[in-house]
């Protein structure tokens, strides 16, 4: 089993670490080989994602990722931006279903923006497509427009587009992990306004047919932005398209309050993924041992059940996760009277030491 | 002055009716027209937006609009549907500039979903750009994929974009507000990702160097759909695209807890607007008397001030809605234990009393 370590950029090397410490002492025959990616490689190469470690990722059996991007590369052309390793990686590897939860950890529900009661218990699972949409659409550019308000002015436009196949296997993915949930999907859009999502509405419709056990809602994208904020635990799993997507999985991962510890997953149809923490790379916080690697743990824990068919590991690492936060260790970010504060290694090592 | 006044549908009439009650107390010399529109219009004349309804639009110094929509026409082809007579205003009448406030009101605080200390106050003006964008960029349709994932697939596609001129007048008009408020200003984007977000942060960043005295910040749109939940009180004007501000303005909204109170304002550059409440046209509880007509009324009030410089009467409406609040009257949508459960007309009657 073969693990392409992507560190990255601010708190990634230091998430990550700990990361590799958890999946080391499980002792199975892992073999991890690491590579510069985002920022860190743009230094080091002068791009972002450098061909050998695409090429690693594309050897390897799943991806380990921790963050990538810092203000000081807002300077740089689009392509040599640190997102551009992400939106590269999604694409060279297929890598179309994100799995992006949003728990909310008994322990740290007052750590929540919204009201206890709204948020205890919390577990959304948001499937998110991505690699279409209007994030890799063609065209897109700037030219002078030939109609519109302004026809003469300057311009930029993208296309958002999805065809029917791309549809179809995001759906079979929300429709079956659905199955091992609720049995509820929440299919989100905006077919009042748009040709594309009329289209998704058409065809995640159609897929449904097959899943006659799983209830099929559909949802306006304004709306489920308001329904999140209103009544969140209404939700189960929740399947949209790439641009809807990043916004509502963010804004999910909020409520929980505790973004530090939501994992993910990012598959392809041969189920090889890349696995990172859906927080950022913090550059406000890096190198000072404060990070919480949780998240990062949580995603190697993804990656054992989804890519390396290690179920049981990934158990060990997830019940250990659940110990310390019993027993009371938290990092600033998860802090509140009356836990202990620990840093980014103290705890790594208490995950390492309760398994 | 020449109000054109189209109620829609579902609870539209009820609180139009009150909007309606409350503007002629001020004896103004109005004149009040009424028409079809969404829905009823399609039932009556077999379309959303008839000609008849549109040309009083036009012909009107200002538009005072309820809700449209209704599950029962979910069905109709899109070019029939109720929300095609709000889009087909927007465009036929121009109205670029949507002002969306999200106020939180001190009696309605408890009603949020966010702990009370984070909404308290809170008090967000979102600008969302409304005619421009994914909402009516063309080409947009369905087709077979000549390239992407399934070349020869059935696809859908549509067309985001916008034009200086469109961003540099979206972003005056957020400049200017700010002025009259914090003088900070929030630009959303998804630079990182979209050609069309790039420039409007390019152009929104040009136009700011003619407000020295305002400070302009840019965020992404995943990050703010994030902020707004963890610390909605950090924002002030937030100015964004059609697409985004609609999706973040049901965000804050919601956030308030009190969407029946919340009005809105869509003008054109010659300040002729349409007024409305944020919240939708609500099937389930029409015609029982129940609905929340102060969004309406307040949407009068913005009516009064910004397009018929009547900012007196508008302050008149405003603070009789604040004493009716302060007196404990609330409608079952805001209602608390403790206060005086009111239907629409005693609403409508003791703002009218107030005044
Ligand atoms: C960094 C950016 C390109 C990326 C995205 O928009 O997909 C990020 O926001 C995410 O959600 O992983
Ligand atoms: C009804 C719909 C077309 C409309 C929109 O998307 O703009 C609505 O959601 C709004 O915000 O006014």
């Amino acid at each position: 089993m073969k693990i392409a370590v992507l560190p990255g950029d601010g708190i990634g090397t230091e998430i990550v670490a700990e990361a590799i410490k958890v999946l080391k002492v499980l002792d199975l025959p892992f073999e991890l080989e690491e590579a510069k990616v985002g920022g860190a490689a743009y230094e080091a190469d002068g791009h972002p994602l450098p061909d050998a470690t695409l090429k690693l990722a594309q050897a390897a059996d799943a991806v380990l990722f921790g963050a990538v991007g810092d203000w000081k590369y807002d300077k740089l052309e689009r392509s040599l931006r640190p997102e551009q390793a992400i939106l590269g990686l999604r694409k060279h590897l297929g890598l179309f279903a994100n799995f992006r939860p949003a728990i909310c950890y008994p322990e740290l529900t007052h750590a929540s923006s919204l009201k206890p009661e709204l948020v205890a218990g919390l577990d959304i699972l948001i499937i998110r497509e991505l690699t279409g949409d209007i994030y890799f659409g063609q065209p897109r550019g700037r030219r002078v427009a030939v109609d519109g308000h302004f026809p003469g002015a300057e311009e930029a436009f993208d296309t958002m587009r999805y065809s029917r196949p791309e549809i179809e296997r995001i759906a079979h993915v929300a429709f079956q992990a659905a199955r091992k949930r609720s049995k509820r999907v929440t299919s989100v859009d905006k077919a009042n306004v748009l040709e594309t999502f009329q289209f998704w509405k058409d065809v995640v419709t159609e897929v449904h047919a097959q899943y006659p056990d799983v209830e099929l809602d559909h949802m306006y994208v304004d709306n489920a932005a308001m329904q999140l904020v209103k009544a969140p635990k209404k939700f189960d799993v929740v399947v949209t398209g790439n641009m809807f997507g990043d916004i509502l999985s963010d804004e999910a991962a909020m409520l929980t309050g505790s973004i530090g510890m939501l994992p993910s997953a990012s598959l392809n149809s041969a189920n090889k993924g890349l696995y990172e923490p859906s927080h950022g790379s913090a550059p406000d916080i890096a190198g000072k041992g404060v990070a919480n690697p949780l998240a990062t743990i949580l995603s190697a824990a993804m990656m054992l059940k989804f890519s390396l068919q290690q179920a049981d590991a990934a158990d060990r690492i997830e019940s250990a996760v659940s110990a310390v936060l019993a027993a009371g260790l938290r990092t600033p970010d998860i802090w509140s009277e009356g836990t202990q504060k620990v840093g980014t290694r103290e705890m790594g090592d208490a995950v390492v030491a309760a398994i």
